[in-house]
């Protein structure tokens, strides 16, 4: 193509909303273009990078076993209703209400479509496996979209459901998947890493995400510093943690007037207690009973791990209930748990010890110091019937956490970018939605479903987060809109448009995807705009070049330039071309 | 790829609401299912199709010098506004409301959001032309969503925008664009006529429709049986027609009491007058004036032309104003123009004329006998002043009526679906939307615009209308979803399934997109499903052929039936195929 056809709008100016380096570079370099909040036009360059990398996941899915189909943006709502995720997804899903008074969920994903496809279609065990897989726009209405391409309101999902007879099935169906993840991320020359991960509002057993690891992603990762561990904050776990509830007190329990003060952070300024001497306890119901959870002062509650620990269905964040089967907000104490038969405490191992301990007092504008578990809970609740009080992890993991793997291993803290996330559904789906099939003994069986999603617009901006300098993009060869970008420096010169036309029409030839600088702009624009948009190979024919029979050849990652004959141009450049791809691909 | 592993849904079951043939064939031949009114799954069957057209029209429109881009779905309905289209568009505009109030619409189709890109991105006259287009899922809020793929509520659409400097760039780049609609059709082996249509609520100055022709068509077609004239029911136009205002009057007018009769239906019922020899009177304001426009009671008002010849901007459907105007609704004759200086009349040809005429007596529930034009009307009128009364076209075209070539042919009515359609926009949202440019004289000048869509799915469902019989579908190879299947007729055996499998790895080789029923079901199923799924080309491996060392090589067009040798099967197949598609790309 010509450069001088196409819609470029190189920029300077850098939009003052675009916080990371793929946001500002992919609007300078013109990928994109914002047309509204969290909503962008993909020009030329962009809309090239995106089909390279539906070709590449297209051609993994193929060879796996995926079976492409392509379903409705709009999706009854009932559906929706029957799996219960209308609740689940809340105001991030995006509805349309038609003429008729219908309302149209517009797709974010496709689990409940699919599932009642196969539950009209499918009936047999020998019909499986299979797995279903579509590449179009998917909406999330998003309350904040940021990040440009990262976090945008309308995206290109790849999403793929396995079904099969059993568990058995399901996990060969996932393996496939993650092997399939792999060679799609190696091919679009990724860096990645794939952690453990929680699996949220999708629900199911297990899930794994492919990150890439860049500082300006959204999602923070633990990992061991023995390489053999990795998972999303929100999953992590820790290694084991020594707890004590039978330390002795370190005083007498005092009660403290702390007027209108709630949260960790008045406490402690107003009693001049750190943060990791306070106990924070948090209100959770569960069916007819209350969950209290008490993790230290500094720490964050991972309600995954919550749920894990006291077997599902912890309802949080429902004040004006908590206030009124008489839990003081922003008060309360484990304590509060003595003569209550209908509350179980749940203690994170850090937590659990014998220091000095500040805590709500169970009375509105309270605190207690010197709080002690054996005292203050422990024997009372000894008294009653019962066990109440349980230790477990439930807390967030941390940089300088023990590793779960418990080989001495320690977690470190890192960033990255999610592009892939695969999951385990189990029959969540296929129960709801009646997708069973007849089993070999004649029974009727829900199938056992995985579902697996790659943003396509993800990798596109974590290749740019993961590559770039200060004067511009570059990607992979793989995924970039071009190949090889020819500048001709003197365009207004007739031997060099001549050569550069040549050269130009050589490469097309050789099936090179070529870009053709021909602008009649000055030298130093085009090799501005040339570093901006990235594209992998250079070559640069000039005046003063050509009067010695050559041009330059220039790889745009390391900016290493070589001299090549004229004549040899179009060859020379193929090889290197191809040394490029071949590097790109394993 | 195997059938064994597709998820290919065959059935003798026709929907009850499918009424016709592609409808219902795409659902028995398991391409389709449907998920709710007007939406669709498109199975693997459907989506291979769906990617063969798109790889067609993508090809030819990069060919001509198109630039691929992605613009949203979501569209700010502020930009529809601007360019007053949201009222246009009317209930059939989808839109959604998001979390923070504003409205998005969901695109039917992109000129606001494309110009407002051109108006911030383009600046001189330099940068022209350019043809921007983009291939994507499209919304409409159908009022009633019917025949399957042909009007649905979510389809692909491209939509292809060229921007120019003056008229005749205009015109090149919309002679381009027929250029690559035909060539389109003609790869894609679709039957197809290019008619003048209506510009309808898109606007702009001319058109033209790509139609394949056939019986369920929703579009009506008026050819000239001389071959020189073909336009869409809402835009042809009629050869001259004589009228006559002179004619002596018939009788005496004469009133006649027709209580609550307002249709032509009623009124000719109870008077007993044929509609032919009444006049159908229709009022539409025109800013602060109003427009009678007048017809044979057995004719249709052609809007389009009705304000073509009163130089726009004519609104109908206002009853209450009509009403609050003087014009007693379904009892209005032409003669109420006497003596009001804010009545013109427009009347066709054909009511132009000395016949008897009913109308109505411009008096609630009273028509009169015997109008005459120059008693009634004209003689009043000369008397007042001016020039108040014109003959125009101003109906639909009709089977038997003359061609508007004036060359002595007749316009025959048919029947098409439409396939494409390209307009010349002119300035209508270049102005509207600011994309202006330099021209080479310093200026400031709108760009002159076209537009220019095709309808994937349809070109499918057309296909179909176009190709089938009986028994099934039969596809051009260039669109059908495989172009050879192999029936291994008994795929218990090994001698048969070894032999299929050797050919269906030759083909895959050869690079045929093959299918191979290797499915454990009767022979006449595979035969059945192989007719109704409609592959152009069919290898049938059986156990009493191989004894003979030779094979069925089958097209499903033609029936045609020959028998090869088991060695040069491959060979052959391909030999066949090439042919199949070279007929087909010419």
């Amino acid at each position: 193509m010509k450069y001088s056809k196409l819609i470029i709008p190189t920029t300077k100016e850098i939009p003052a909303e675009a916080e990371i380096a793929s946001h500002k570079l992919m609007i300078r370099a013109g990928y994109i273009r914002k047309l509204a909040s969290g909503t962008y036009i993909y020009l030329a360059m962009g809309v090239r990078s995106l089909q390279k990398i539906v070709r590449i996941v297209r051609e993994e899915m193929n060879n796996s076993g995926g079976q492409e189909i392509l379903m409705p943006l709009l999706q009854p709502v009932e559906l929706w209703e029957q799996t219960g995720r209308k609740d689940d997804y809340g105001d991030t899903l995006a509805t349309h209400l038609d003429r008729h008074g219908r309302v149209n969920v517009l797709a974010p994903t496709a689990e409940e479509v699919v599932t009642s496809l196969v539950s009209s279609e499918i009936s047999s065990h020998k019909q499986l496996p299979v797995n279903l897989y579509q590449i179009s726009t998917k909406i999330r209405d998003e309350f904040r979209p940021r990040f440009g391409a990262l976090r945008s309101r309308e995206f290109i999902m790849k999403d793929a459901y396995s079904f099969d007879i059993n568990r058995e099935g399901l996990d060969r169906s996932y393996r496939a998947m993650h092997e399939a993840y792999c060679r799609i991320f190696d091919r679009c020359g990724l860096p990645y890493v794939t952690v453990d991960a929680a699996s949220g509002e999708i629900g199911g057993s297990g899930s794994q995400e492919f990150m890439v690891p860049c500082d300006a992603g959204e999602d923070i990762i633990l990992s061991s510093d023995r390489n053999n561990y990795s998972a999303n904050i929100e999953k992590a776990a820790t290694g084991h943690r020594e707890h004590d509830f039978e330390a002795k007190p370190a005083g007498d329990l005092e009660k403290v007037y702390t007027p209108e003060m709630k949260t960790i952070e008045e406490v402690s300024g107003f009693m001049k207690v750190k943060p990791a001497n306070m106990l924070k306890t948090l209100v959770f119901k569960q069916e007819d009973a209350w969950v209290i959870a008490v993790i230290r002062g500094d720490h964050e509650l991972s309600e995954e791990k919550l749920n894990i620990a006291a077997g599902g269905n912890c309802v949080g964040d429902i004040e004006a209930q908590v206030e009124e089967a008489g839990f003081p907000i922003g008060f309360v104490g484990p304590h509060i748990a003595t003569g209550r038969k209908d509350v179980s405490v749940i203690v994170d191992p850090d937590a659990a010890r014998g220091d000095f301990w500040a805590a709500g007092a169970n009375e509105k504008d309270h605190h207690v110091k010197y709080f002690n578990w054996k005292r203050e809970l422990l024997d009372p609740l000894d008294e009653a019937a019962g066990d109440k009080v349980m230790v477990a992890d439930i807390r967030k993991a941390m940089d300088g956490d023990p590793s779960p793997i418990n080989d001495g291993g320690m977690l470190r803290e890192s960033r990255g970018i999610e592009v892939g996330h695969i999951f385990k559904l189990g029959t969540k789906y296929s129960k709801a939605l009646k997708a069973t099939v007849l089993d070999e003994n004649g029974n009727q069986v829900p199938c056992e479903m995985g579902c697996y999603g790659i943003g396509i617009n993800r990798i596109l901006a974590s290749a740019i987060e993961a590559g770039h300098d200060k004067n511009g993009i570059i990607l992979p060869i793989a995924i970039a809109p071009f190949e090889i970008e020819i500048i001709s420096l003197n365009n207004d010169q007739e031997n060099v448009r001549t050569a550069a036309e040549k050269i130009y029409n050589g490469l097309l030839e050789a099936k090179a995807e070529v870009l053709l600088d021909d602008r009649d702009v000055r030298p130093g624009v085009k090799f501005k705009d040339a570093d901006l948009i990235g594209i992998p190979l250079k070559l640069v024919i000039g005046k003063k070049g050509l009067e010695n029979g050559n041009i330059e050849i220039q790889t745009r990652k390391n900016g290493k330039t070589d001299h090549i004959s004229v004549e040899k141009a179009v060859e020379h450049a193929m090889a290197v071309l191809n040394k490029l791809k071949n590097k790109n691909e394993n």
